[in-house]
């Protein structure tokens, strides 16, 4: 949620225009993380025709242009574009030097308007620019005391309080030590010394021309590098410098914040994650890395200046291609029509079918050395939000089949407001696309401190929660731009069946039991092809129930997480008041709400749950009979061959699947609820990638 | 869900209009357990004018007159009398022996219909008719065997093959042995064989007139018996046989079959409990009782009969006027409004508060050998359905403080269906109002299997989950009529919140909390007292909301349960579609679906749990902020004083309600959203205490 994305072109020379599109094109690989409103910063040319040795020293009588517009990122081109003419602008002007930043805004204080978009400023002059992902929890007191010094607020945002502090902190220390004697640095490091709350940071001041500070707190935060070789590939200039350290020196290069790896990897795929408690500092071509202590110094009066760390840049596994839509209308459509392939990848080397003599087996690596821990825990406690949730409670059975270890349900925000008893004996496994989740991260910070063997499962490389965990598993299913978790929640269920693979171990009584998931797995991706061909039949459902108000998904077993995802996919999306129930609770109330109108999924696919525990009637029959008693208006989701079965007499509508081994039915099941989704959001005519109110990755409590 | 009633009268002369209205009341006192149709049968009177010793011998002459019909109660009422007009039956005709039998429906397979009421019938000539609280498993096998035999069904119900098979076996028999050589008592042992699934069966026949059959496994049934001496209460005779046990003689005397206590509580109150696997056989002024083991010569051909078996009678401890509706337009809101009483009586005797000398503590008389047991668990694991989840959940953030002990949430379907693992070291806690909740008790019976220690909260003496547990607490809130649970649920997180104080132990780091506790449970019916005046309030409120289709009522922490409860109490009597979802949880989905229009209730309560952990701002707070952001329509439930700052400018509407102890503060604001959910069915013209679909009780799966 809010995406900050920043531009610094150092000894490269660029137009404004050029500058313009690649702020505009961050933005919009992270609109994806908020789409309420957006603004970015550039400098305006009072001294464009000076060379460029000159203009560095003159360059602080720059004015920086703030353009700042409600809506989505083409409403602020537009706008900006709009007002480059009415201003006669000059977009081919060369920027030797220049520092941009921009910003989409997930509103959490302040409903979306110009005001409360970012950038926010220290007031008439923009003395200092911040655009801000995350919440600042104290900004109240802060406001008082900023306004008991005489600053007027524009904005109901929290970030406001920043930049102001910001120049609070610059014109005091002025007072002291005459102009300019503080460094831009000092002044951030004096600012963030008062924050609470969770951050990502880029300042800009015309204080500091052509200089940047990024910092973060909880909120994630990476540096892209492009340096001169990158710059003239057909010229076979060597570095002058390890390419695997950061640059600091006069060659030409480009520099790239941005708030994850999707507005970086087209400039390049070098690059820094950036940790809590950095403060990364660009200025005339070099980069310093300062760690920021926050509680250490709190009352020490003065501004100091931390020591400055060595970081070595990674490389991005990932390709432009993985995030662009393709043939596909929207990311949404592309990603749940692409699962077969991101179950493949998920899966592929992980599962080892020898020939005859040798067991069927599965090799999660990150895992390896932890199993016997695990194996051994007093419980094993699954924690997420959202879809992430949804995924580890389809797999709580099977995990608690095959290992006999009790299995918890967290909601990361639950568990942190009881503060649940989590001790050394349990193994906390944290499920997360992002791996970036404020909620799941907190709950990841609270269970270490109590002693749990934490496990991450994520489908970011060197998020906050791979870092922090002990071990963990990637779900490698490609980058998600929709924000509706499609693919994400198939793999992550892939991934975390395995793991409930390996930590059952090889026990010769689970042995055919577990070489049918194996090949269950392996036979996976066909099978969602399969179910895929249902599209144009989930689009005439969709049809059929567009001008609904609400919709009931009934689910059991292992299908009672399917009922919860599918429902939590309408109501994302296609804004539908869906509900997910577990069909055991039925009787206890949603029963009630059901008449000859009101739409009733009800997940009753072929499933030995319902045939072993001597119940010779399956329970999932016997609600289908009860909602036909109460004349429900169903659509049932059955194996291939049991429409006639479910729906006697064509009583009601059916979507035949395929059937799979029980405890992966969950994968199969849930893809005709996100094409009805899909549906149901193109056909009541909603933006089917930027649903209203939300915003991928949500990284603020 | 369904009620069974039966009265025999036996040397005790009764008028045929006396005979009707004591079935009548004793389905309008079970309606609440159904009332979708409902049916009886008495016998006809052909032979009316005979002497009492001649009527006996010629009473098979007799024909059963059948009445059924669509709806509640007061319809077949209606339509009895009218048939009796039409067709001249003599209502003061006198019967000095006479059984009839009584159901009440709650619809499971086939919609409600005359056809589908009970009694069911063997067929033309009603030679057995049954009434059946519970669902038959096999019926459709049976169905198909006796379809092959030349039966013809007319109902989509399950009970229709009980008679029908009654008659196969009773047919059977005599083309063996001759006319009537076989019992009646030996005939439905035989049909008992060949039933699966659970039931509450009372089978009357004209081949074996004036007798009754009851059997029961699973679904709750009792016996009621008033013997000469009480109908006689002005003369002096003595009984002539030990009033403890059941009769078996000449003397005056009426038995009433009953599902519960409700029904028989004004006619007597020496009862018998069934237990599963008794056949109560009733004939010529004697009750004999046969135990009926299920599997053991399944396959012997012979009709067998089991020996009888001796039983003493319980005396009920209510009183009629609990039942009775008092000045109150509705049992749910005589419910709601007596709630300051219940609690007390709950807490009567619990709460020790010595001198100054002596420590704050509980008791709880039914568990205290068993305290040390629970507190070395390694889990303790809730386990209920529907409201009674909901009390648990609001408890156990406080027993999970206190005792440091793990708390597993289950709903009871959802462990029954993944068979999750539960061990020797476990303790589970069993919630059920009524005790004999089906689910609920097919898990108790799951985790006896598996060792663990079970613990019983239930309202009901005597009830299947209370015999069948090792230890528990009874909630004492008195008789709850109304559907929608109320006045129980607030009790019984009273009782629980005083179970996680007696296994927490007498700590001394816990001593201020615990006392603090203890203090407000003392005086939480004076709390609950003041929210009541909330009535006239809330009412205006549910005339703004009454023409809305959905409704949202986020909560967390202690009062996530009360999002999930408020919301259940709206879904079941208002047919609204609410959700209760926690709040945490906002951002990951159901943010979409704020607009302006739709209504959304905010549980905001000061509350101690926002502000332990380190974060001054309140998380709560937080989401009021986004919520306003999105320009939500929000009623925010607030402490008192509080309304301007969780609603600044009256942007909102706000509900306040006393502060106290947090772990108490569910108890208190659960009230209102009752209130509402109560108003919201008056307004919108439905029944309140027959909601929809539903019934109390769920004794099926």
């Amino acid at each position: 949620m809010c995406g900050i994305f920043a531009y610094l072109n150092y000894n490269v020379h660029r137009e404004r225009r050029y500058i313009l599109e690649v702020l505009f094109n961050g933005l919009r690989r992270l609109e994806y993380r908020g789409y309420d409103s957006s603004g970015i910063c550039i400098d305006s040319s009072d001294l464009a025709s000076v060379p460029v040795d000159q203009s560095i020293i003159h360059s602080k009588s720059f004015r920086p242009l703030v353009f700042r517009q409600e809506g989505n990122i083409e409403k602020l081109v537009k706008s900006v574009y709009e007002e480059v003419a009415a201003t006669d602008l000059n977009l081919e002007e060369l920027f030797p030097i220049h520092a941009g930043i921009a910003h989409t805004r997930w509103a959490t204080h302040g409903e979306p308007a110009p005001r409360n978009s970012h950038p926010q400023s220290s007031g008439p002059g923009n003395e200092f620019l911040v655009i801000h992902n995350g919440i600042v929890t104290n900004y109240e007191v802060l406001k008082e005391t900023l306004v008991r010094h005489g600053f007027t607020f524009e904005s109901e945002t929290d970030t406001e309080v920043i930049p102001k502090l910001a120049k609070f902190v610059f014109d005091k220390a002025n007072e002291v030590g005459g102009d300019e004697s503080v460094t831009f640095s000092q002044v951030v490091i004096e600012v963030m010394r008062h924050l609470e709350g969770a951050y990502a940071l880029i300042f800009k001041s015309r204080h500091y021309p052509n200089e940047l500070i990024a910092c973060k707190r909880g909120s994630p935060l990476i540096l892209g590098v492009r340096v001169s070789y990158e710059l003239n590939e057909q010229s076979n200039s060597e570095p002058l410098y390890d390419p695997k350290f950061l640059p600091n020196n006069d060659d030409p290069k480009e520099l790239f914040f941005s708030s994850d790896a999707n507005a970086v990897v087209e400039h390049t795929k070098k690059v820094l994650v950036i940790e809590d408690g950095e403060v990364v500092h660009i200025k005339d071509g070099g980069v310093t890395i300062l760690r920021f202590d926050h509680g250490k110094d709190k009352h020490s009066g003065s501004l100091t200046r931390p020591a400055s760390v060595q970081r070595a840049l990674s490389v991005l596994d990932m390709e432009v291609e993985q995030i662009n839509k393709g043939n596909y209308e929207h990311y949404m459509q592309k990603e749940i029509h692409e699962q077969p392939e991101s179950l493949r990848t998920t899966m592929r080397g992980r599962l080892i079918r020898g020939g005859s003599c040798k067991a069927k087996s599965v090799l999660l690596g990150g895992l390896k050395d932890h199993l016997k821990t695990i194996r051994r825990s007093r419980r094993i406690v699954f924690i997420g939000c959202g879809t992430s949730y949804n995924a580890a409670l389809a797999v709580r059975p099977i995990l608690e089949e095959l290992s006999g270890v009790p299995v918890t349900m967290e909601v990361a925000s639950d568990l942190l407001d009881r503060q649940g008893p989590i001790y050394r004996e349990d193994t906390a496994v944290f499920v997360s696309q992002s791996g970036e989740t404020a909620d799941t991260l907190h709950a990841l910070h609270y269970a270490r401190e109590n002693g749990a063997l934490c496990v991450g499962i994520t489908n970011t490389v060197g998020s906050a929660i791979s870092r922090n965990t002990h071990c963990g598993v990637h779900i490698n299913a490609g980058c998600e731009i929709g924000v509706a978790s499609t693919k994400a929640y198939t793999s992550q269920i892939a991934v975390m069946a395995m793991l409930a693979l390996a930590i059952g171990g090889d026990t010769i009584s689970n042995q055919a039991r577990r070489e049918a998931i194996i090949d269950g797995l392996v036979d996976l991706p066909n099978k969602v092809r399969e179910v895929l061909k249902l599209d144009e039949e989930i689009k005439d459902l969709a049809k059929l129930l567009m001008a609904e108000q609400s919709l009931l998904v009934f689910g059991r077993g292992y299908n009672y997480a399917t009922a919860l995802e599918g429902a939590l996919k309408v109501k994302e999306v296609a804004l539908m008041h869906s509900e997910g129930i577990i069909a055991g609770e039925m009787k206890h109330g949603p029963l009630a709400l059901v008449d000859e109108n009101l739409p009733i999924v009800v997940i009753a696919t072929h499933d030995a749950c319902f045939r072993h525990f001597g119940i010779p009637d399956s329970k999932q029959q016997s609600v289908i009979q009860q909602l036909h008693a109460r004349k429900g208006r169903l659509i049932v989701m059955c194996s291939k061959g049991e429409a006639s079965l479910v729906c006697p007499g064509g009583s009601c509508r059916a979507i035949e699947v395929p059937q799979v081994e029980d405890c992966l039915q969950p994968v199969v099941n849930i893809v005709p609820l996100q094409l009805l989704a899909y549906h149901l959001t193109v056909l009541r005519g909603y933006n089917v990638d930027q649903p209203r109110n939300l915003a991928k990755s949500v990284t603020t409590q």
